[in-house]
This record gives structure tokens, C-alpha cells and sequence, in this order.
């Protein structure tokens, strides 16, 4: 059985160009009428093949092929079809379309599992129009979503009118929430978003475990003072304190973390911000990601210790708040075992590696066993129109992915939790 | 002949007054009602003496006390009355009711000058309603002032309305340009701004010179990147580039300048300013000051330099725009000299210091030969209504600022231009 890689590059291009916008850029942002154009199509191939779809109650949109039991839990491929704005062609829309090519192979070569076979396009994975995403996944796991019908969009739409026009009900998402019973595994194919395989030229990664995630608000306060009058020794300059920090953050990070440690300022707020006065507060926020909790914690450790450093030395104040906390999701040592057999069966290199981004699966790791495909972005390039990913690297993705499916159809792998 | 320490206390005490608003500060932004009301207030001070007062074409309100000939040049003395937001009870108003105490002191004790003394209250020094300050001393000097009726405050209101309301016409402001040879010297008394003469115990600064500022907008440009996704091995963090640099100016300075050189990052944007992004782009600036202009340049090669190095090591591209730059303004050394004597008449410590910070001396001082006292501002604080100069400092400010008068008045100063 071989994918065809000229199907798949077509339905790619296909459902890039429904989302067409006026103002230039192939977006398809969640519950839009691109993103309802780029369903439509995608609902389109597998009724080609006689193959039902049906949307769940958060709106995952959900094709099953049944397998010679369908009393037998479900082998899931998922992943998502709603982009960033200005988005590329692969990130989400890869692991869909993979999914639907395994159909059409095992449906050309007349190939039955045993388990069912469900392809599910999660809602919401970006999350950037209402501030949260996973929100198909989530709904599945059995999440707290905290969701309500008055949040509004990003363009004040509440979440009420947009949901209703999606033809789904605010009050109906958390009934999408699936017993794991009926769950045989999860499996989603996805671009690296990150540039580790591309540049080792390594085809293909199996994806260990998912980051965690810290996010950190600090403040540190000075005294704001005239920039002219006021001399160096004399000054509690916050931004030089903060400069200070964030300057050994790299440093800090290689010295107590291992290669796929990360540690980012992403924000600052200078007060009061003016070219003549000394900056007597600064405001950032710090994200700590990492495959192990102890790591992370070591990590943060250090970087608060070099901060309290730099503002005793400058007899600086500094509040360090902990805002969020995502604990790294491991995957399913039996069903990355099952994409060591298929990659084995491609012959192709491969590398475990961790995600550092969010996905899907970092919610359905914990309910169900999941396994996690990566394949190279070109250069890293994420989020971009300018992300790429190569044909021959999207073709034995595919090819890993059915020959997964075939693995798992005949493996035991032991449900993780019972029905809550 | 002693200063009244309880009067000039009672006029900074009425004066402040003058700027109560209803936000509850006090405030008298320049051509605002407060500033109106804190100048009748002041100009009542002299008419109660019987000193004439007159508004020039540049709104500076100047009494003027004839002396035994009125066809010599002037002894002039001035600061402003005009504050930033909640300022406080010192900066620019001290001087101005030094300037009267002398005239009361010469009136009490029937002394008369041979020069005439002319008390100046300068239009706009702050400068934060329009933009740019020196408004007053701008246009006695003769400066290009690069004013026009359609500049709009603030508030959104227009020059022209603002200063007719104020009693003087844009297209009149040049007509205040002062001839050089009808002015004997400028004097200004004003509280320093700065910790050094708080710090040292030293009651008297005599202002060697106005420091240069150069100001300048740099911009650093990294990668925007996922800040899950992208190993740090493989990123182009802007803002960890820009935070080396500013973390590298107080050695810069302190390596290249003098005890005080001062150089200042006083902004940051960072681009895209998201927490789970790395930063793609930092824009801050810049600002060096210091009485050598050799210095500055000095500090200027030296901070570029190891921008450059930075970035190029983290593969990141820099612009570097010199957006302004004033010259550093030297006073006057025969009025230093007067100074020196009525400082030792008082019996009083004091140090030579440059001044950080910009006054109305900085322009008047490449016209007219000038000289200018400081008096220790506590705990270096300023543009704040926590401001607070000991009365016992006042007092000696304005002793020594009267003393200094008695010998100006008999001393030759060579005029520093003609006519232009």
C-alpha cells in the first residue's frame, strides 16, 4: 500500500483556498465561514467514499469507517483544521488530510480493521479568536472549559451567536465528552512547527511527551528619576535590572536544562517609558517549557535567584507571580512503540523528540494512550504563510501514519482510565 | 543685608497654591489657567514694590528695577514658574522668588544697583504640553523655535488659540529676541535635581556647565519564532540582544565617561509582545549626556560597538539613528567668579558641578554671559510633589545669589556678541 502523495498535495492546496480572504491572506480562523468552507470540503471526500460524517456536540467534526467489531474501541487520528491568520498550509490540515488518506488506501486495497476508524477535526485548536483553543479536545476529554455564552471574540461577537451559526450550543459542548472505554488510541500527524528535524535532516520524529508549560508575571521597581540629573551610581534604573535578567536567561537555561529546555521573554512594559526619565518600573512575562517537571521547577528556581542577585545588588524590588501551570504530557510508551515499528517498516531515520508547542493531543494524552507524529517545517517556520513542508517528508509521514494504524489494529493497549 | 527665609517660604507656599486642580494636584502647566493664575500672583509681589511688569512677545513676564543708569545693560535674573504634572514646590518657581527677594532686600536696605535688575519669568521651559520646552529663553536668544499656529497640545488644542488666550501671538514670538549689549548677565538659582549636593552634605553647586544630550532610536532585529518550538540553540531573540546591550551601558559608562556621564534607555517596544513568542523586534532609545562633547561621541562609538558585537554574534541586525543632539553649554567664567566670591562672603561650602538637566541657562548661556547656582534638591528628588529643598538651603541660594548681584554690578563683563 502506498500513499498518494499527489492526492494528498491536492486536497492541501484545496483546502488552503477556501480560505481566501479579502484582504489577501488564506486564513481559516475558527467558526468563520472560511473555516466552515474548508469543513464543508473536507466532508466532501469522505462522503466520496461512503464513509459517514457526523459533528459531535463542541463541534468536532467526526468520520468513522467501521471495522470488522464495531463494538471494539476506536482507533482516532485527529487534528485540526483552523489556522492563525495568515497561516500556512500544514500546520493542523496535514494530520486531517493524513487521516483521510488512510482511508482511501485501506478503502482502495478493500483493507478492514479490526477497530473502527474515526478521522475527527478538533474545533478551536489556535484559540486566538476568543484567547483559548484545544477547546474540541478538551470538550472530548472531559475538561473544565470555562466557556460562557457571553465571552466575546475578538471582534465583540459573543461566543452565544458564534457557536449557534457553527450549529453548535454553548451549553451543549462538555456532552462531547467521549468515554475512554470507547478509545482504542489517539494518533495525530503534525509539523514539527519547529526547526530540530529539519536541521538534522531527520524524516520523521516520534514525539516523546509534550511540554509543560510555566507562565510568569514579574515586576521589577526601581525609581523612575531624571535621566539627566541623576548619576549612574545614584540610579535603581528597572529596565537596566531587568536587561540584566533577561540577558542571563539563555545562559541559565543551558547551564540547568537539557537540549529542549526553553525559557522566553515574550513581553515588557517600561514606566514611564519616556526618553529622559530613568525607568523606575518594568513589567514581562516569562514562559518556562520543558519535558520534566523538575526541570522546569529547577529552572524557575534559578532564574528567580538571579533576579533577587540583580535587585538586592540594585536595591531593586521585584514580584514574581506564577500564573499558569500545564504539566508535561507524556505519551503512550505502547503506541510510540507501534510508530518505531512503522517507521521500521518505511525504513526511514527517525528521532525522538518532544513538543515544545501545544497541540491536541497535549489534552488527549491524558484520557487517552496517544502517540504523536512529527514531520520537518522547513527552516522552523510556523504560523506563516511561509511554512513549508516538503512533499517527500509529507509522503512517509502518511505512509508512518497507515502503517501505525495497522500496528495498533492488532496490539493490546490498556485503556488509562475507566469511565469517570 | 539678610534674606526673609520666612517670606520667600510664604511665596513658594502661595504660588504652589495657585496650581490646585480639581484631579487634586498642583499643578501650573505652562498657559494653562493655574500658570495664569500663579503669574498675577507673582507679578502682585513686584506691583506691591511698585516694579513695573511687562510681558515680552514671548509671553516672559519681566520686572524690571532701574539701577543708577539706566543706558547700562541689564542684570538679569530668571527661572520659570510653569511645572510638569504634580510637581512640586521648587523647580523653576525657587528662582523666580529669588529674583524678587533680591529686589526686596536691595528696596528694604535703599541699596540701588548701578545696572539695571530685571526679574524674568520665562514662557514654557517644561515643554511637556507642546512637545518641546525653553519657549521663553528660546526666544530671547534668538533661537530657531520651529513653532507654528496649527501645533497642537496635549489636548488636542492649537498653538494659536492656546497663546492668544495667553496674551501673545505665534508670529510674534521672534520679536522678543534680546540684544546682546542690553544685558550685563543672567543669573538662575534652581534647585539641582540631582542627589550629588544632598549626598555630599555641600549646601552650593555653581554649575560649571549644562550638559550635552544626544539622543538616539535603535532598533534591534531577531526572529519572531514559536516560543515552544524553537530550540534557544536556535533563536534570534531580539529583545535578549537589546537586554545585553542595556545591561552593558553603567559599565560603558563607567569605563569610558566620567563621574558624570550618564547614559540612559529610557523606552522599549518589543514586537510581536505576545508571551509565547519570541521577541521578533525591540525599537528603545537611547540618550548620553555629558559636558565634553568628546565624551559623548566616545560613549556614542563605544555603546555601538558593542551593540554590533551582540548582534552579530547573534546573528541579528541593528539600526542605530542619531535623532538629536544639543551641544554642552559652558557658563559664563567671570559670573562663575562672581559667584565663587558671594559664596565665600556666606562663608558657605560648595562644589563645581555640571548640570544633567536641561534649564533655560542652556540657551541663555551661548548668548549672554551666564551663571547659575544650585541649592541641594533631598534625596536627589525632582518633578515630583515629594520635591523638597531645607529652608536652610533656601536661604543661602538666596544670599548667595543676592551677594552675587552686588558683584556683577560692579564688575566688567565682556559682552559675548554683538548685535546679530
Amino acid at each position: 500500500m502506498e500513499v498518494d502523495i499527489k492526492r494528498i498535495i491536492t486536497r492541501l492546496e484545496e483546502l488552503y483556498l477556501c480560505g481566501q480572504k479579502e484582504d489577501g491572506t488564506f486564513t481559516r480562523m475558527a467558526y468563520s465561514d472560511e473555516d466552515i468552507k474548508g469543513r464543508q470540503k473536507f466532508r466532501g471526500y469522505f462522503e466520496k467514499l461512503g464513509i459517514p460524517v457526523r459533528l459531535d456536540e463542541a463541534g468536532n467534526m467526526i468520520a468513522r469507517l467501521e471495522g470488522e467489531n464495531k463494538d471494539l474501541p476506536a482507533i482516532l487520528i485527529g487534528s485540526h483544521l483552523d489556522t492563525v491568520p495568515d497561516g500556512g498550509k500544514y500546520d493542523g490540515v496535514l494530520g486531517c488530510v493524513a487521516g483521510l488518506e488512510v482511508c482511501e488506501m485501506l478503502a482502495a486495497n478493500k483493507k478492514r480493521l479490526k477497530h473502527p476508524l474515526e478521522v475527527i477535526v478538533f474545533t478551536d485548536e489556535e484559540g486566538f479568536r476568543f484567547g483559548n483553543g484545544l477547546l474540541g479536545s478538551g470538550a472530548i476529554c472531559g475538561e473544565d472549559l470555562h466557556i460562557q455564552e457571553s465571552d466575546l471574540d475578538m471582534y465583540g461577537q459573543t461566543r452565544k451567536e458564534v457557536f449557534e451559526k457553527y450549529g453548535i450550543k454553548v451549553s451543549d459542548v462538555a456532552k462531547a465528552k467521549r468515554n475512554p472505554e470507547t478509545v482504542h488510541c489517539f494518533l495525530e500527524l503534525h509539523v514539527e512547527q519547529g526547526v530540530s528535524l529539519y536541521k538534522h535532516k531527520i524524516p520523521v520524529g516520534i514525539v516523546s511527551s509534550i511540554a509543560g508549560v510555566s507562565r510568569y508575571e514579574i515586576q521589577v521597581k526601581g525609581q523612575a528619576n531624571h535621566a539627566g540629573s541623576t548619576r549612574m551610581e545614584d540610579r535603581h534604573d528597572a529596565l537596566v535590572a531587568a536587561a540584566r535578567f533577561i540577558a542571563a536567561v539563555p545562559k541559565i537555561v543551558a547551564e540547568n536544562g537539557n537540549e529542549f529546555t526553553v525559557a522566553t521573554v515574550g513581553t515588557m512594559k517600561v514606566t514611564p517609558n519616556s526618553v529622559n526619565v530613568i525607568p523606575g518600573n518594568c513589567e514581562f512575562l516569562l514562559e518556562i517549557r520543558d519535558q520534566s517537571a523538575e526541570v522546569m521547577k529547577l529552572i524557575e528556581e534559578k532564574l528567580k535567584a538571579e533576579l533577587e542577585t540583580i535587585c538586592g545588588e540594585m536595591e531593586e524590588e521585584l514580584t514574581w507571580i506564577h500564573l499558569s501551570y500545564h504539566a508535561p504530557a507524556p505519551m503512550s510508551p505502547q503506541v510510540k512503540q507501534a510508530i518505531e515499528k512503522a517507521v521500521a517498516k518505511q525504513k526511514a531515520e527517525y528521532t525522538v523528540i518532544p513538543s515544545g508547542a501545544f497541540h491536541d493531543s497535549l489534552l488527549m494524552t491524558e484520557v487517552f494512550p496517544t502517540g504523536m507524529i512529527f514531520v520537518p517545517s522547513v527552516e522552523g517556520i510556523s504560523h506563516s504563510r511561509y511554512e513549508l513542508t516538503m512533499e517527500e517528508d509529507i509522503k512517509r509521514g502518511c505512509s508512518v501514519l497507515l502503517d501505525t494504524v495497522l500496528e495498533v489494529d492488532s496490539m493490546e493497549i490498556p485503556c488509562l482510565k475507566k469511565e469517570r
